[in-house]
């Protein structure tokens, strides 16, 4: 929060503040018929299904204001939620967006975040359509609902992969996580003594993992344009571990994944051996990487080999050989779910 | 918290606990396509048009855990998510419902909660589509998004009153507030000696409104039924006064509303007496009655005249007249917004 000016938010009321928030944005999808400004908004989704989903961001739980600027935290808020409308083949159309406040917010501190939140509604052609402001009493709280059409029974689930397809991932894994780690690690030094000035000046990859995740519009185009519709896709919040599990739960069969074949950017790896962790395991457990991992039919091979964006990893296999890892050294390992689960400490 | 048994949340994980809390929920709308337990939930809504929005509610601003209990609290946030969709002449089909939950809560407590949401899909028909489920550092926090659908252009906003029209609304207006009174006074009584049990025997109506809001399905039905399509429509949550200046502001318009047309129920009447409370001033600016304000031709008179669940309170003018009450007393005083503000203290 760089505000230099300071406007209370009780100066301006509830609707005074929805009013100031939302003055300058304008609807960009034909499917918008009402906004912003009564009971609901109105969404006309004529000849497409309509998908939804829905996502809460507390602060001190899923993010941390010491490191993440409001602007960042805006736009995250937005794109997490458009990331599970393109991993169900969708594409997103329209959002609501409540927060919870407390009063050491200012208005410049809001003004900040929605700058984010704008920023994802432009890049990815959503509108925003309502939502709900309050008083918190502690902590900034967000929620997020996303909407997106596709075309009838044109949608992915999670429980449609088939023994054998190829299972593939977009981008490249364990960046956020290991911001994450950078960003904690800062974090902790700069409690103990404020004088040292955090050293992130050759992070930038990951500290932008982190921060500014970009959901895959790009692989859901490239997709539809190969005429390739996935036999299930999700995408990766949680850790790949966690969610290739939820895959073949869901479509009860088991996987190899082979480790060599584990996307991984140089930068990650860098930071990986400087903070002493295996690039591996945070390939495998570290969340928030926002990419789409999707199973497909293994002649659709030859169409994706050009996309450098997407790299196969494995394949499907019957539920009663397992869900297993082949490592470089020719090991083979279960897999199991190291995602994030707050609720055990 | 009457649990006798404990469970704790950890016990279960975070999918354990979705797949438990969602385990005997069964979709009820043939719009559902796929619900809880992928990325997105899929709605069909072909030739129809669809209605969204979204309601936060924190513990220690929207609700004190002190005296909701959880079931009518989970009924509560449901219903007060459907009151908006219905306030748009919609009818609701699916809710998407997150929450943020400390560990101080058991699975039992949960379970209590969802029972109460339940129990409103289930009176309501709609599906529990998605959501999320999250720790929370402090404090229950829960946002619920609700969609609706309404036949293309038969919803109804807040800017589309006219000079002239019926001002109405449905069943009584301040008993909620005057259940709030009533807990937050025996709340007080409670923390200064715990031995003295709360006296509310005689005062189940306005608890009821407070703590088990009914969205008014029977109204929209009623107006659908006698072909009266309102002018303009919006449900009371922050208070009537708030609320008709919402619909002055937005139809560009003035209003007379009568005090002697306020409905009021006799027990909110002689529970206002009981406090000290003027009941006219409870009805205007009392909030969370969810009860529905509406506006319409005076020619549709004829036809709400046997429904008495509907009162007339007053006429739309011209901008320039001002919106005015008018007194028993025959005075005259400008309305003003009294509802809720929580960031004003």
């Amino acid at each position: 929060m760089s505000a230099q000016q300071r406007t209370e938010i009780a100066s301006m009321g509830e609707f005074g503040l929805i009013e100031h928030l939302t003055r300058n944005f304008e609807t960009r999808n034909a499917s918008t018929v009402l906004s912003v400004g009564d009971d609901a908004a109105v969404i006309d989704h004529f000849g497409k299904q309509t998908v939804i989903t829905t996502d809460l961001l507390l602060e001190g739980v899923h993010f941390d204001l010491m490191y993440t600027p409001l602007k960042h935290l805006g736009y995250k808020a937005v794109t997490v939620n458009l990331s599970d409308i393109y991993a169900m083949n969708a594409i997103p159309t329209q959002i609501t967006l409540s927060i919870g406040i407390s009063n050491r917010f200012s208005v410049e501190a809001l003004n900040e975040f929605y700058e984010g939140v704008y920023l994802a509604c432009e890049k990815y052609d959503v509108d925003l359509v309502g939502g709900d402001t309050s008083a918190s009493q502690k902590g900034f709280v967000i929620s997020v609902t996303a909407i997106g059409e596709v075309a009838p029974d044109r949608f992915v689930k999670r429980s449609t992969a088939k023994n054998g397809d190829l299972i593939c991932v977009s981008g490249d894994l364990g960046g956020a996580y290991l911001g994450l780690t950078l960003m904690e690690r800062e974090k902790k030094i700069f409690l103990e003594n404020p004088a040292i000035q955090p050293d992130l000046e050759n992070e930038t990859y990951i500290v932008g993992r982190l921060l500014k995740p970009e959901p895959r519009k790009d692989i859901v185009n490239f997709l539809a344009e190969q005429g390739i519709v996935p036999t299930s896709m999700m995408d990766v919040s949680d850790g790949l571990s966690s969610e290739i599990l939820h895959i073949c739960k869901q479509s009860e069969l088991g996987c190899r994944i082979y480790e060599e074949k584990l996307p991984i950017a140089e930068d990650s790896r860098k930071a990986a051996f400087k903070f002493g962790l295996d690039a591996t395991v945070c390939a495998l457990n570290g969340g928030e990487d926002y990419e789409l991992l999707f199973t497909m039919k293994q002649e659709d091979y030859d169409k994706i080999t050009l996309n450098e964006e997407i790299s196969v990893i494995g394949y499907m296999t019957a539920q009663e050989e397992g869900s297993k890892l082949l490592t470089k050294g020719g090991n083979i390992f279960d897999i199991t779910a190291q995602g994030w689960n707050a609720f055990q400490q």
